[in-house]
């Protein structure tokens, strides 16, 4: 029978979700907890695999196991095995044709960042733009985003997928504190980077590297080297998957 | 010459800013920096010490030297010596009457909580007061506090000051994500583990073991029993010291 669970980690210290040979991975620390708990051979399959560094709000993952299990001790015993960084929030059984990855239907990523003097704290789990950066012209930047396009202009070069199109149902930034800021992008999918290279390019518009009026261009470029820089893993956070 | 020196630090590894014998401290990480920048023995002064694990977003301090220095470079140099947790943000000459804790007017802390289902991510900076709490019932609360008071019940007991009155000049709660919330109080001053207590009071509203109307009656009271209790000093941070 099939699982569905729910956790929260922070990316700092895993060489990203997916297992690895001699990495610390998210993937590999869940199995070994589930396995250990459930006695049975655990393997987690997650919604996608969030790189290093990236940590989520809330990721969707699914198991199978053969004999039926209690969730609520499942999800204690394994939070007590598992490392502060990574909690279970929920486990529920599904049916058998839920496919944590397959079955999404969108995703919204948040990528935290700040502006104004460097702050220890925000450093802490925010990327640092600079001390003068637009932030309206940030915000105005984000509705070319929107809809559906082709964003090969805005996924790691060496990308191999079927198709780059992909649709952006919601994308905004966000004040969360006077020089605290989130951009929040909602998609029914996204490319390798696919959103570090959007808030590049928004970096790049409020630092006046890039015109607003471009962007449309840069899209239709199909061409990574007009897009943004990559930002890095730290500020961003996967929100929450939808089913 | 006196310079004031704003700075903010994380205190999650540090046994709060004033120095201790055998201790890490941040007063003596900080005097250790100045002192071999300047080559003068440097001792600085703060608004007010900051507990173990407290943090600030913005602390004031003032020191005394021989020679004028290079603001600037003090800082650039100062932030390569110091460890990635205290940040030197500013350094300016100021006349030699100022005094960063007695010519300070107004103080703000922020309190950090959440709650919900439990997150690695948000326990890295704020505290979990629980699954179900009425936040609009701690909103309303808030109100009680403002104004001037003699704050005994809201301070803890071993403290030994000539008066426990304070004057609170703005306290509310405020939003920040869907179930991460800051307390933002502001004041003439502080009372030993004042913001603490009265954040645990506030909890103590929110889960319906303090009735708001029984409020006032506990600060006549002076009586540290019949407050709450005081909050962990994770998710303290200093705001911002007024002159």
């Amino acid at each position: 029978m099939r699982y569905k669970l729910i956790i929260s980690y922070i990316g700092e210290n895993y060489s990203g979700f997916q297992k690895q040979l001699d990495k610390l991975t998210i993937q590999e620390t869940l199995e070994k907890a589930l396995t250990e708990v459930t006695r049975e051979q655990i393997s987690v399959v997650a919604s996608g695999r969030t790189d290093a560094g990236v940590s989520a709000f809330k990721q969707v993952c699914h198991f199978d196991v053969i004999d039926e299990i209690n969730t609520q001790r499942t999800i204690g015993y394994c939070n007590r095995l598992l490392p502060e960084d990574i909690r279970i929030l929920g486990i529920e059984k599904v049916e058998e044709d839920f496919h944590a990855r397959y079955s999404a239907k969108e995703k919204t990523y948040e990528y935290y960042f700040y502006r104004g003097s460097e702050s220890p704290i925000y450093d802490k789990f925010a990327t640092y733009i600079g001390y003068n950066v637009n932030i309206d012209d940030m915000k105005y930047a984000c509705n070319y985003f929107l809809g559906e396009h082709d964003f090969s202009a805005f996924c790691a070069s060496n990308t191999e997928v079927k198709t780059k199109v992909r649709k952006i149902l919601d994308i905004k930034i966000i004040d969360v504190d006077e020089c605290l800021f989130k951009l929040s992008i909602t998609g029914n999918g996204f490319l390798y980077n696919m959103v570090r290279i959007i808030m590049g390019t928004l970096v790049s518009v409020g630092l006046g590297k890039i015109l607003i009026e471009d962007i449309s261009d840069i899209i239709k470029s199909k061409d990574r080297n007009k897009s943004g820089k990559t930002m890095p893993s730290k500020g961003l956070y996967l929100k929450n998957v939808m089913y």
